[in-house]
């Protein structure tokens, strides 16, 4: 790596936009999660594609390590320069450049965020659905392949991206798919971008796919005495083919905590929050075949509403859940676990991932997008107490194993990262070998985004 | 390539399954389009993943090209030997390995055929939704990233496909996905899978989603006086967001064929064909809203049933419509295109393709999968007369140069093979180029189904 080359490089091309002050290296040295304060060497802030890929070109020219940054929301250390070198920070290509309404999509740059995109949507009776909590940029979005709460109904992002415009690692630029709704014309450039982590490009532009608002919404939420009981709801629900736009699962402590956080009085025990999307007859239909599921496993009882200001006190709790928990227990950080499993194990999944957790010094509430089998935990560990961290990482790494064990995947939803390198062997074997041989393929000198999802050298 | 030496050895491994009679080799060389016969050197019929992995072996030890061969209903020419070898027939690897109802999933080796699955699948409440018309295998659907009537609703293989196993140039096996519904651990190389036509490695076990079989469906279809007006019709349906299960263009040539192939009675003229998938009160609503908007759009009259009966006959008509066609004029064979635009470009070119048309000396009538933007042209030409294939050529490349135009792709569902090989690098551009590197990879030898998809050498 010729750093001091490269930064005078980029600096005549960037000015100001770049930066090596130390608030800068801080900032973007830092996680959402638990990992160790990573500065890079310097943060770009390009303004269009053509400086993205001078930045690259520079960088491929003297071997410096490029990064991707969006919003850093990302909880496995993607954005970090582990390897150091340069974070290139999206935050001033935040355009959304054409919403084509009659095509129910929308073309953005990547710093664009889901509530910037979704205000500016507001006019035109379509949202964009993909909704992982975090404000997210789309760009870090489509990298780590998020999801979130209405993904049992309307896809992750692998579902919703269309097309990609992407720098590769030696500067060059493509466009992968098109405004068309369906293609079988060749390899399928945009899906393998999707979730790639910036180790294969640097995602430039996004078109999107859009929903129509629903006529009608309606959103409620039951307690259950028991775990099993609320899981096995979820199950007959998607079994039944209930166009559930949201089902996600609670649990005691997080209900215990959202009343601490928000001075709400929910029972202290496991919750489902569900929402409906469809004409006002279908919501109330859906809502109550849901009611009588939920009867038959023992609900207590099941309560919903259409009006606006209902939805949004029930789904601003479970979107302040994170914030909620960790207040819970002042000074604690957070190892969030991510797991998914076949719909089936999941009953399985969380009683056995609560026994665990019923043993162990440190809280994990679980909560989850269950109707895809996604749930988390979110392990309150001291950070002056290394050895609360390793008891943390012990349990992760139990609800990993357990998730395999049951036919299912170490990430749902969060990603590779540096956080879950250590189970790529065990989920994909000689398929992580491929995923290397294509990532050597379009990076041979492996500057994009070193040290993560890939084996490494 | 050493031929006599791998066909000693496939020999030696599957005995009577290996055969080059000229009666099997003439079999595996016709397609169901207009290409030359391609008989490959040799054919072989395996039983097991076990046995794929040593055919590939041996065929990559002495140069042998090695093309998948499914149901054969391929339009693009894929499962030609088009550079001799071997053709590796999944006929004999025919078996549902396991349905797991509560999963909503089933695995399934490549033989299987879609008709077969849907039939074994019968007392289960489930449904496998893919249906490009022709009953085709699994392995091959997968292969070539079909869809069909249904996708407007229930997606493409690609949103079907949860999970593969592989067998790749160099005959390791791999596996790629799980039985998680989601995931965001490494690169989708099922995603990569779905849609590379065999270049990539040889599928020998697939996992797909099924979908509940809905408690109602009601089917209709409608005639319009205008094709402007169908086509408006459909973009109002899928812009209001009416969950539409099927919704096809049939135009006035198509019905004429229908009347005649089947003795039905349609006014000549372009129509809708519908279908609705929900609750008895739901589809109700939902035909009822699209006769609404069909009317709005000089609509001659929605009719609709929820009678299986009559359901049956209005999609028989469909799926027969290439043999309807075919049978109007005796003796000709047909070019099939294949082109699928954003659905706002959908009237522009539908309408510019039939002026095209209207100019042309052989028939060629339009149908399609419009909720996608997707439609073909079924071009007769007469095989004895030179000129009139070119001419349905020539009216095939401006429909894809048009689709093209409209920022569109050169084939929506039958994939590129051999007849779309010419417009990748128009369509791609630069990610042609990426197509070819990551085959490269993955194939350095260039054994699996050469001569297509990618930039010839």
């Amino acid at each position: 790596m010729h750093l001091p080359q490269a930064l005078n490089a980029l600096g005549s091309l960037l000015g100001q936009r770049l930066s090596t002050s130390k608030h800068d290296l801080d900032l973007h040295g830092r996680s959402e999660s638990y990992f160790a304060l990573t500065p890079p060497d310097a943060v770009a802030y390009p303004q269009t594609t053509a400086e993205v890929q001078q930045i690259v070109r520079i960088c491929a020219e003297h071997g410096v390590p490029v990064t991707g940054w969006g919003a850093g929301t990302s909880l496995e250390g993607h954005a970090l320069a582990v390897q150091g070198g340069l974070v290139v920070d999206f935050s001033q290509m935040d355009k959304v450049l054409e919403i084509r309404a009659a095509d129910m999509d929308v073309t953005v740059q990547p710093g664009v965020t889901r509530e910037a995109l979704n205000q500016e949507l507001r006019a035109t009776g379509l949202f964009f659905s993909v909704d992982p909590g975090a404000n997210a940029s789309l760009g870090g979005m489509a990298a780590t392949g998020a999801s979130g709460t209405t993904s049992v109904r309307y896809g992750t992002m692998r579902e919703n991206v269309l097309a990609l415009q992407v720098v590769l690692a030696d500067g060059r630029v493509i466009r992968t798919g098109n405004q068309a709704r369906k293609s079988a014309s060749g390899y399928d450039l945009t899906g393998l971008m999707v979730g790639s982590e910036g180790t294969l490009g640097l995602l430039t532009e996004l078109t999107l796919r859009l929903h129509g608002v629903p006529e009608a919404v309606s959103a409620g939420v039951c307690a259950f005495g028991r775990i099993e009981d609320a899981v096995d709801a979820v199950l007959d629900t998607i079994q039944m083919g209930i166009p559930v736009a949201r089902i996600e699962f609670v649990d005691a402590a997080t209900a215990a905590a959202f009343n601490a956080y928000a001075g709400t009085s929910l029972p202290e025990c496991p919750h489902l929050m569900v929402e409906f999307h469809g004409s006002p007859e279908g919501v109330a239909q859906d809502s109550a075949r849901f009611g009588e599921i939920a009867e038959d496993h023992d609900g207590l009882g099941f309560q919903w509403s259409t009006l606006e200001e209902d939805r949004r006190a029930l789904w601003a709790m479970r979107h302040n859940a994170y914030y909620a928990i960790l207040a819970s227990r002042p000074g604690a950080r957070a190892l969030v676990t991510d797991i998914c499993v076949p719909i089936s194990r999941l009953a399985r999944a969380v009683t056995e991932t609560q026994a665990d957790l019923a043993q162990a010094s440190i809280p994990g509430p679980i909560l989850g997008h269950v109707g895809d089998g996604n749930f988390h935990s979110i392990l309150m560990f001291d950070p002056e107490n290394p050895a609360e961290l390793a008891e943390a990482k012990a349990l992760s790494h139990r609800m990993v194993q357990r998730a395999l064990d049951l036919g299912g995947t170490a990430t749902g939803e969060h990603g590779v990262g540096m956080g879950k390198l250590g189970y790529m062997q065990r989920e994909h074997g000689a398929g992580w070998d491929v995923m290397t041989t294509l990532k050597q393929a379009m990076d041979p000198q492996g500057i994009l985004n070193p040290g993560k999802l890939i084996r490494p050298r």
